[in-house]
C-alpha cells in the first residue's frame, strides 16, 4: 500500500503510472473483494425497474449481488434492449435514458464498495449497441461482403461512441469465428470464410472503437471483448458450441489469424469459445489462453468466458468449484453468469488456485477500470453522437455489402428507359425487422426502411411499384402465391426479396447452457438456430418458379444470414446478407443504378448442404467431384459482379510489391476489388489451394487502366516461410484466380526476410 | 559378407536368423539392386499374355522392368481379375492357373537377380482375394456389422490360403479407415465408424490372415499390409483422399486404435494413405511413420506407399526425386507404381537419401521375403482350400451380417400359416454382381444367388415367388413400376430389394493419381465414388413409395456399401450392406426365419445428407439439434432387431469386470448382441457421449437369462487414465445405452492400474 504525498491511496492518483496503481490497490483488497471483481454474475436488465412515475429504482437482486462481493467486478447488458431483456419499445418498460441508469448503478456499486472500486459495463455491440435506439449496422457477414476495412472502422468508432454515451463502457463483439460451416446459425456473425480478410476487419474494429492505442482510452471510444476464441467457426456440423475437431495447423491458419491482428491492434479483451478443440475446451484451456495468447503473442488484456462457460467445465472436472478452477488456472479472469467463479474464494482456501493466479486476474479487470478512466470519473458519458451519422454509416455499409452474382441481360440495373411497372415481391419485401439479423436492439416503429420503401422512395417519378408478399418466410403456405404471379405478369420486372431471419420474439428465453432455444415462428437463423439443410421456406421455393415462370424478367434479392441454397433461375441474383434498418434503400439504389454493387462474397455459396464443406481455401488435393455433383461451390468466394466488366493484366512483381493492371472494359464507370491470391508451389506442408493475401478497390472510368499494388510487408513474411515458393495471381474473385495468370514464381529467401 | 560353413552365403543358410540373413544379403547389393528391392512399378497383370494355344508368356514389360533394376521388389496384381487388369471371365484371357503363372514370372525373377532374390506378388484381398474363382467375402462394411471376429477370422484365413494357393504373397486389405462420413465411396471398405469395433476386427484379420505370430510364414498364411495408415476415413466432406484437418487427440482416439491393435497383433505391413492429416501427408509424415509408428509402437514391419502417392508429394517437394527422398526419409519402404522411387540411387548420390535410410528400407523388404521362405521355395504354392468352405463362409459372413432395423406388426420372418405368395421386387432383387463391392473379381456366369433365387431354393413348397425389377439401380425411369405394383398388390407381402452398386464395368480406369475416375451408369460406391446426397437412384424412390402403397405389407432390404437416405415408410426393413456372391440366400433365410437376423449396425444411419456427421461418439456437448432437423442418426450405432425380444438388466462392477444380465422376453431363441459402453464423467479431455469398450453375443432360449461378463484388462486400463471417473453401461444399441441404468461410477485408481 502507497500514499500519495497528499495522503490519499497511490491508487486514486490519476498521474501514477496504470500498473502501479493496479499493485496498491490490489495490495489493499481482502480475498472476497478479489474474487468479487472477477463475477459478472446478473443480468443487468434485472438490476433496475421503471417505478410507475418513471422513475428508474435498483433491484434488491442488485443490492444483494454488491453486498455478497463487497462491490461488482461487472455487469453485462445493463442497457441491453431486445426481447430477452423484457425492455423494448413494444413494452415500453425499459432504459430511456441509458446516462442516467448507469450513473445510478454505479453510484451505488460505488458506494457499496470498500475501496471504491466502480463495476464495468458489459454490453453487447456486435453490429451496433444493442440498446434502445442504438444505430443498428449490417451484420458481420455483410461488414466482410464490403471488403472496406476503412468504412468498418468508422462504423465501428460510432458505435463505439454510443456505447460510451449511454453510459456503457466495454463492447463485446463477435469477430474471431471463421464462417466454415454455413449451417451454423451464427454465421452472421462472421466477416467471412477467409482468415486474411476476417483479420483486416477485426484490425479496423479494434482501431475503430478502442482508437490509436493509448493507456487512457478517450471518452467516446471502448475496450472491444473479440469473440469467440477459438474454433468456434469450426464446429463438426456447423452446430452451436459443438466440438471442433480441427488439428492446431488449421487453427493457426484458419481460425486464429483474425484473433493475432486484433492482439496486435491492441484489442483490450477476448472472450473464451464455448467449444472445444480437439478435446480441450476453449475456457479450461491454459495452451490457448496463456501460451499461445499471453506468452507467444503478449497479449496484455482481460480473458472473459463466455455465458456459464465456466460452469460447462464441471461436466470434466465433476463440480463447478473446481470448475471455476481449472478456467481461472487455464487463463480466464472474468466469468459470465457462472456460479464456479462465485466460489474462488474458497477454491484458493483448499488450494486449488494460487492467491497469485486470483491477482493477476484481479489485477486485468482493475486495469481495464483504470484505463476508462473509471476511478476519476465514474459517471461520465460522453456525448451521444449525431443519429443521422449512425444512420449514414450503416446505409453505407448496406450498400457497400451489396452483392450481384447473376445479371443475365443486363435487366440491371432497372432502366427507366424499359420499365414503367416494377413488381415488389417475396416475404422480404416490406419488412425491416428481418433485415436486422440477431442480436438486435428492437427498432421503434417507422424506423427504417424495407426494399419496398427504398423502391418507392428512389424509383423515377411515374414508375408504378406494385407490391405482394407471396408467402411468409416459413412454412407451405402457398395462398398469397397467385396474387404476386397477378403482380409480376403485370408488370416488366418483377423484384422478388427472398430470404431468412433471425428476428426473435418475445418469450425466448436462454435455457441452462445460455443459449436460446425456443425457436419461433419465422426464425431460421442466429445463434442457437442452425440450419441442416440451408433451405428456405417451402413457399419461397414455389414462389420463386411461379414468378420466374411468368416470363417477366425477374430480379431476385435475398436477404439472409448465410447462404442458402436458391436454384439459379431467376435472370439476376443478389444478396443484401442482413443489411440492417436501412438496407432496403440500399438494396434499392443498387437495383436502380444509383449505387455500384460494390460486394463480393465473404463466402462461397454451396449448390446444396450435402456438398458441405465449399470454402475456396481447401487443399490443392485435386479432388474430381462428388458422383452426384460438384465439389465445387455455386458461387466463388470474391465473385460480385459490377454494371461494367473488367480485365485483369499479369501480376508483376516489382521489388517488395506484386503489381496489376486492371481496366474497365465496360461502359459506364465501376468499381472492382482486385484479389491478391497465393499459390504455394513448395512448402513443407500440404497447401491450399489459393490464399488470399491482398485486396483493393479500385475505381475506374469506362476505358480507364490503373495499377493495383499489392505490398509484400511483414505479414507476407510471416506467411511464407523461407524456401517457399509461391506464385501470386491477381483476380476478381477466388475462382477467377484460378484460371488467372500466375507471376514468375518467387521463393522466400532461406536467409533475410522481406 | 558372411559363409556357411558349406561355403553357401549366410542369407540362403534357412538355419541362420532371419536378421542375419537380411543383413548378409544386404552387405552383397549394389546400390542400385538395392533401390530395385523398393520399388513396386508396373501393374502385374501387364507382365503376362496368353498365346493363342493357352499358354503364358512373358512380356517386354517385365524384362524391361527386371533389367532396369538387377531383379524385381515386389509386383503388384499379377494374379489380379477385373475390368481395370483387363482379366475377367467375359475375355476368358486371364489366369486360368495362378500358381503357374506365379512360378513363371518369379523364375524369371529369381534368374534375373544376380544374388537370386525373389519378388514379392503383392494382391488385393480386401474381402477374399481378387482373383478369378477367388472367393468374394462380403464387404467391410458387411463383417463390421456381424461384431463377430472369431467368424471374420477364419474367413481371412480362407482368403489368406487361397491367395497362397495361387502363387500370391502379400494381401492388401483395408481395415484402418474408420468410416466417419458415409458420403464416402469407400465407406463399404471400413468395419464402420467405431474405433473399438474395427480394432478387434483388424485383431481377427491379422490372426487369420498370418497366423500365430511367427518367424517363418506357415505356406498357408499371407502377410497382410493393413491399409490405410492414417486418417483416411475423416476427410472433409467424405472425399476420397481429400485433406483431413483432424488434431492429434481426435486422430489417435479415433482413427489409429484400429492401426495399434493390427501391429500389437503382429501385422506385417501397413499401407501410407493418401491423405494428410492437419497438413502432413501421410506419405511425407515421419511423425507418423516412425516416430508413432515404430518408435512408441514398436513396429518393425513394412510401410508401404499408396499408388502414386509418393510421385503426389512432388506437389510439396518441387520435383520426383525430392518427392521420392521425403517418402522414404519418412519412412516409406516399398512404392506402388511411382517414379519418385526409381530416382533412389540419384537420390543417395546426391546426399538427399543416406544409404544407411535405404539400407533400413531394403531390410524390411527382404525380411518379409525371408520370412515368407520365398528363398527356399520361391515357387511354392500350397493347395487351394475347398470352394466349399470358402462359399460357406461367405455366406455365413452374410448371414451374420443381415441387420433388421424395423419390423412393424412382426411381419418378418415371412410365415407360411399367412403368406403364399410373396412379390420379390426391386433392381437389386435378382442380381449378383451388384452384392459383390468394389475391388471384386467378376464372377463366372451362374456364380452366386440373388435375393429372388434364395427365396425361390428356401420358400415353402406351395408358396408362389412373383417377381418384377421394377426400375434400374440409378435414373429416373418409372416404367417398370407398374408392373412391380401389379405383383405387389397381388401378394400377400412384397420384399423390395433397393440399394447402390460398387460394380464397375469394363472401360474404366486410372487416372494419373491412380484413382478410378470413369463412374459407369449404375455404380454409385467404391474407390473414387463418394456421393453427396446420400441417395439411391430417383426411380427407386417411387418404386418404394408406389409399393408401400398398395397396402401390401412391405419389406424394404437395401444391399449397399454405405448408409444411404431411405424413407422409413415400409413395415420392415433390413440391410445386408454388399452380402456377397451368396448373400441372397442368407438374406432369403432371415426374411423366411431360418436364421436370426443377427448384425447390428456399424455405422450410424443418418437421416439426410444435410445432418452429418451422425456417428455416435461425437462429444457430449448436449447439442439440441437443428431448426429443421435433428442430430441424431435415423438409426443407432449398435441397432439391430431380433426376432425375440430382450431386457439388459443393470450393470456390475465385479472385481476386474463388468456384467449384466440378459434375458429372452419373447417366445422365440434369439441372440443379442450385448454392448458395453463408457461414459467418462471426470477426464481432463472434453468427453464423448459414449465410448464402446465390449460386445458379446449371447444366444438365449425363450425366458432364459444370462450374465454377459465383459473383463476390464490392459485395453481398459490404457484407455482410462488415472482419477478418470467412468460409468458404465450395458445395452442393445448406442441409442438405448444413453438411457440405460448405469453402474455405480468407477474411479481409475491414481497408482495401480488395474
Amino acid at each position: 500500500m502507497t500514499a500519495t504525498r497528499q495522503g490519499a491511496p497511490l491508487y486514486r492518483d490519476p498521474a501514477a503510472p496504470v500498473d502501479a496503481r493496479v499493485r496498491d490497490l490490489l495490495s489493499r483488497m481482502t480475498l472476497r473483494e478479489k474474487a468479487g471483481q472477477l463475477n459478472q454474475r446478473m443480468y443487468g436488465w434485472d438490476a433496475y425497474r421503471r417505478t410507475p412515475d418513471g422513475r428508474f429504482e435498483l433491484t434488491d437482486a442488485l443490492y444483494a449481488e454488491t453486498e455478497r462481493f463487497a462491490g461488482l467486478g461487472a455487469l453485462y447488458g445493463l442497457l441491453r434492449a431486445d426481447a430477452w431483456s423484457g425492455v423494448d419499445h413494444a413494452t415500453g418498460s425499459g432504459a430511456g435514458d441509458g446516462a442516467e441508469l448507469a450513473h445510478l448503478v454505479q453510484r451505488h456499486v460505488v458506494e457499496r464498495s470498500r475501496l471504491g472500486i466502480p463495476a464495468l459495463f458489459v454490453e453487447e455491440v456486435p453490429h451496433g449497441h444493442m440498446a434502445l435506439d442504438g444505430t443498428v449496422l449490417p451484420v458481420n457477414l455483410a461488414v466482410g461482403a464490403t471488403w472496406d476495412p476503412g468504412l468498418y472502422e468508422r462504423a465501428a468508432a460510432h458505435a463505439a461512441a454510443e456505447l460510451r454515451a449511454r453510459g456503457g463502457h466495454v463492447a463485446l463483439v463477435s469477430a474471431l469465428d471463421i464462417a466454415r460451416d454455413p449451417r451454423w446459425g451464427r454465421t452472421e456473425e462472421c466477416f467471412g470464410e477467409d482468415p486474411y480478410l476476417a483479420a483486416r476487419l477485426t484490425e479496423a474494429l479494434v482501431r475503430g472503437m478502442q482508437g490509436a492505442p493509448a493507456e487512457y482510452f478517450p471518452a467516446d471510444k471502448a475496450p472491444v471483448v473479440l469473440k469467440h476464441f477459438a474454433g468456434q467457426g469450426a464446429t463438426v456440423g456447423g452446430r452451436n458450441s459443438a466440438e471442433s475437431e480441427l488439428g492446431l495447423r488449421e487453427l493457426h491458419e484458419i481460425h486464429l489469424p483474425a484473433a493475432r491482428a486484433g492482439v496486435r491492434a491492441g484489442a483490450a479483451a477476448v472472450m473464451a469459445a464455448y467449444n472445444e478443440v480437439d478435446g480441450l475446451p476453449c475456457s479450461g484451456n491454459r495452451a490457448l489462453l496463456h501460451e499461445l495468447l499471453r506468452e507467444r503473442w503478449g497479449f496484455q488484456g482481460l480473458v472473459m468466458a463466455d455465458g456459464l462457460a465456466v460452469d460447462r467445465l464441471a461436466r470434466i472436472t465433476g463440480d463447478k468449484v473446481s470448475a471455476g478452477a481449472l478456467a481461472l488456472n487455464s487463463g480466464v479472469d472474468l466469468s459470465l453468469w457462472d456460479e464456479g467463479f462465485t466460489h474462488l474464494e474458497a477454491a484458493v482456501e483448499r488450494g486449488l488456485v494460487s492467491e497469485a493466479a486470483l491477482d493477476e486476474a484481479v489485477a486485468r479487470v482493475l486495469r481495464l477500470k483504470f484505463r476508462l478512466g473509471l476511478f476519476e470519473q465514474p459517471y461520465r458519458a460522453s456525448p451521444l453522437p449525431s443519429p443521422a451519422v449512425g444512420r449514414d454509416l450503416s446505409t453505407a455499409v448496406a450498400r457497400a455489402a451489396v452483392t450481384l452474382l447473376r445479371n443475365d441481360h443486363g435487366v440491371l440495373p432497372i432502366s427507366p428507359a424499359t420499365v414503367s411497372r416494377i413488381a415488389v415481391l417475396g416475404p422480404h419485401a416490406d419488412t425491416v425487422a428481418h433485415q436486422l439479423g440477431d442480436y438486435t436492439a428492437p427498432q421503434r416503429p417507422g424506423t427504417g426502411t424495407s426494399v419496398l420503401d427504398g423502391l418507392r422512395k428512389l424509383a423515377p417519378a411515374g414508375v408504378d411499384i406494385r407490391h405482394a408478399r407471396g408467402c411468409a418466410l416459413t412454412g407451405g403456405d402457398l395462398s398469397g402465391i397467385p396474387e404476386a404471379i397477378d403482380r409480376a405478369a403485370a408488370c416488366d420486372v418483377a423484384v422478388l426479396v427472398l430470404g431468412g431471419s433471425s428476428a426473435r420474439s418475445a418469450g425466448t428465453g436462454f435455457d441452462a447452457n445460455g443459449a436460446a432455444r425456443t425457436v419461433v415462428s419465422e426464425m431460421t437463423c442466429g445463434e442457437g438456430v442452425d440450419l441442416a439443410g440451408l433451405r428456405l421456406g417451402d413457399a419461397q421455393y414455389a414462389l420463386l418458379d411461379a414468378v420466374v415462370a411468368t416470363g417477366t424478367p425477374t430480379v431476385v434479392v435475398l436477404v439472409q444470414g448465410r447462404p442458402h441454397v436458391v436454384p439459379d433461375t431467376a435472370a439476376a441474383l443478389l444478396t443484401a446478407w442482413y443489411p440492417g434498418p436501412w438496407g432496403g434503400e440500399a438494396i434499392a439504389e443498387v437495383l436502380l443504378g444509383l449505387a455500384e454493387p460494390a460486394g463480393r462474397l465473404p463466402v462461397s455459396v454451396p449448390r446444396s448442404a450435402a456438398q458441405l464443406p465449399v470454402y475456396y481455401n481447401h487443399k490443392d488435393t485435386e479432388y474430381g467431384g462428388y458422383v452426384d455433383d460438384s465439389a465445387e461451390p455455386l458461387h466463388s468466394f470474391g465473385h460480385g459482379l459490377s454494371y461494367t466488366s473488367f480485365a485483369y493484366g499479369p501480376p508483376r512483381l516489382s521489388g517488395h510489391a506484386v503489381e496489376a493492371d486492371v481496366t474497365n472494359t465496360g461502359r459506364r464507370h465501376g468499381r472492382s476489388v482486385a484479389q491478391l491470391y497465393l499459390r504455394r508451389l513448395r512448402t513443407p506442408v500440404w497447401p491450399r489451394t489459393l490464399e488470399l493475401h491482398g485486396f483493393r478497390a479500385v475505381d475506374l472510368a469506362p476505358g480507364e487502366t490503373r495499377t493495383v499494388t499489392f505490398p509484400l510487408g511483414a505479414d507476407f513474411a510471416a506467411a511464407v516461410p523461407p524456401g517457399t515458393v509461391v506464385e501470386f495471381r491477381v483476380a476478381a474473385s477466388a475462382r477467377a484466380a484460378l484460371t488467372a495468370v500466375p507471376t514468375q514464381s518467387f521463393t522466400a529467401p532461406e536467409e533475410t526476410p522481406l
